[in-house]
């Protein structure tokens, strides 16, 4: 029996969250001291010393609180006991009650030891290179164009093209559902028609990443039916429908890698002072939910995203840790003249992916996407091909 | 048939969303229609007149496009045949890529005859006053206090103290979830007895709204279960899950009101330009995705959403629409001396929620409780209690 003078040594592993105030606050400590108890076991001076013993593996623990020009940086540790493992406890347990509170970013989680419940990719970088066979190079992926509203017979057509100009993985358009025009099954059945029909004259195998979408309790028997029928790889507006659905996907383990898409995720990370960082939100968390390729706006663009978020995207990504390397999707305005500046930034564990810069390419997209490869064949020391000096011509170099 | 020189006339049932754009453009008409496009069928004037006759009836439409001294307002209607029956699919098109692009918020979607396909609030406010067979006076709400770490003892007996109080619902902490100590199914039975007990003795009411947790793709079986086991409300992080979860929860049909509780939407909603309105997402959208109770940080305490704010809240959630009213609750900050201004401000058809100002009456959480009636009998005329004076010293009127 312990002497109850003794102090109780409390082992408590912990999910740390780093949060970024826009402002100034007076004593940096006490403020931060509020908040972790606040969010946590709700009140402690007026606790009795029992109570205090007690709920002292419960409370949360400031371990930085500290005033800088731009603001006020904390980094709180909430014993893991006090979540559950999926993302709405941890994100509503962080940042329930505090993201109404003001102007307050948060930057960083560390899940410590209680990433041990979350999955990662099923593939990540290493699974998707052994799949396709395809060693050290970049990957190339490309994206329908104008597909809404059209057909079966546009829809094949133009997966034929994207696909005999090389591309690794092709991928449904974001904002293309499970729609009369173009069902989920039965895009997923012709593209694995065309794909195979490519593969047996050509060689070259495909991807193709369909758009997983609908109500939310059928996702798991579409995903089921998708890898049935033949889809190669899944698209999925997580940000849309939330991290846990993400994670509840990824754990039915179906076999088919999951291409994590950004649309929707500038409403939580848009701001500097509100919401959820980029890095974090669409690179470290959709890793740890279980994406293998996350695909962000490249910095070149016209989307607002700079080059130093972009870096930490990538570093989330790749870094090590408990689950597999995700591979960064830079996207968004990138065509063959980017594709040197594109390695040189963020080496070649990457894939490009490309849309106007495959199918604008003045002898269409089977030429766009072989215009990618000679840029890579370039860059490696290579002669250049005609189709990457027509994109130069169309596109230029920046 | 019709001759191909003659303009179709393409009927199009459409969802319209209104944006504000921070900051200045030169020529609004042109820049909504260039988003309205982009959005949408992707390109325009590049179509042959074939494919735009057959893409028009898939294209945005602009609506309007207004430089006012405080920003862009733009308003675009999206034919709702580009989309499916799920939130997802509208945010993605309505808000996907758009989200990335800089300092723009989503203020309001207008579902139009979409909205057949959103249940919306299974009971609503008549059907809540139904159940509780209250007809005309607000609500009283009540929430644990310092739950976190503690055990089914001490869950029951702040559960007992609060029902004698006479409140309606009692609530679970939103950061309270399935955890060993106190675990989902015992939290719901213990509370049953409980209430029964109260119930029996004093002939009062009180629904008790069990805090839905856990894996996204079990809440299904855990909604069903909490029915079984007696719960007659579900508390509900929906904007930490996704709308899409509370939807289909919603279509469930299982017979227990949904409190939507606003944890982590100040993430998505607390910038002036980015994000979506706390309005339009916590109110409107949560509301068609079938929240009965609207739960939003009063305008009075520490939380900084101003008054305009919560007006539009309370009527989102309030007005007339093709589906049934929601009941607006004002949390955060509240006590027996705020009441007769809270009736002022929203009037009686709405739900007071409470925790410190039930829990730190000087005489105990019953007599917080009471002191809250007495507070709604003063403003109707009758006279003050007791309960209510001690409230008021203790913590004013403003």
């Amino acid at each position: 029996m312990i002497s109850s003078s003794l102090k109780e040594v409390v082992i408590v592993s912990e999910i740390t969250a780093t949060y970024f105030f826009k402002g100034k606050v007076a004593d940096p400590k006490p403020f931060a001291e509020k908040l972790a108890v606040g969010l946590t076991v709700g009140s402690w001076t007026e606790l009795t010393e029992l109570d205090q013993q007690h709920l002292a593996a419960y409370k949360g623990r400031v371990v930085q609180a500290e005033q800088q020009p731009d603001g006020l940086y904390i980094k709180i540790a909430y014993p893991d006991k006090n979540v559950t493992p999926d993302f709405s406890s941890i994100l509503t347990t962080i940042f329930g009650k505090l993201s109404l509170d003001g102007a307050v970013k948060l930057i960083d989680i560390d899940l410590g030891d209680y990433t041990r419940h979350f999955p990662g990719p099923a593939f990540g970088i290493e699974g998707i290179r052994r799949q396709l066979d395809v060693e050290a190079r970049p990957l190339v992926m490309s994206i329908f164009k104008g597909i809404i509203g059209r057909n079966l017979e546009f829809f094949k057509e133009q997966l034929r093209a994207q696909a005999l100009g090389g591309v690794d993985v092709i991928k449904d358009d974001e904002i293309l559902y499970d729609v009369p025009e173009l069902p989920f099954e039965e895009r997923i059945s012709a593209a694995a028609a065309v794909l195979k029909e490519v593969e047996d004259a050509t060689g070259h195998k495909v991807l193709y990443a369909v758009n997983l979408s609908g109500p939310v309790f059928q996702l798991k028997d579409k995903a089921m039916r998708a890898k049935e029928l033949g889809a190669t790889a899944i698209l999925f507006n997580v940000h849309a429908y939330g991290l846990d659905v993400l994670k509840g996907i990824r754990e039915l383990n179906i076999g088919l890698p999951i291409l994590a898409h950004p649309a929707f995720a500038g409403a939580l990370a848009g701001s500097d002072s509100y919401g959820i960082s980029y890095p974090l939100l669409i690179s470290k968390l959709a890793r740890l939910a279980g994406a293998d390729l996350i695909l962000f706006p490249a910095p070149y663009g016209s989307v607002p995203l700079d080059e130093q978020e972009a870096e930490k995207i990538v570093q989330a990504a790749r870094s090590e840790a408990a689950v597999p390397r995700a591979f960064p999707v830079p996207s968004a305005g990138i065509h063959p003249g980017l594709v040197s500046r594109l390695i040189d930034d963020f080496g070649h564990d990457i894939v490009i992916n490309a849309g106007g810069g495959v199918h604008g390419h003045p002898d269409g997209a089977a030429a766009g996407g072989r215009a990618f490869f000679e840029a890579i064949d370039l860059y490696e020391g290579k002669a250049a091909g005609t189709a990457y000096e027509k994109a130069v011509k169309q596109w230029g170099t920046s």
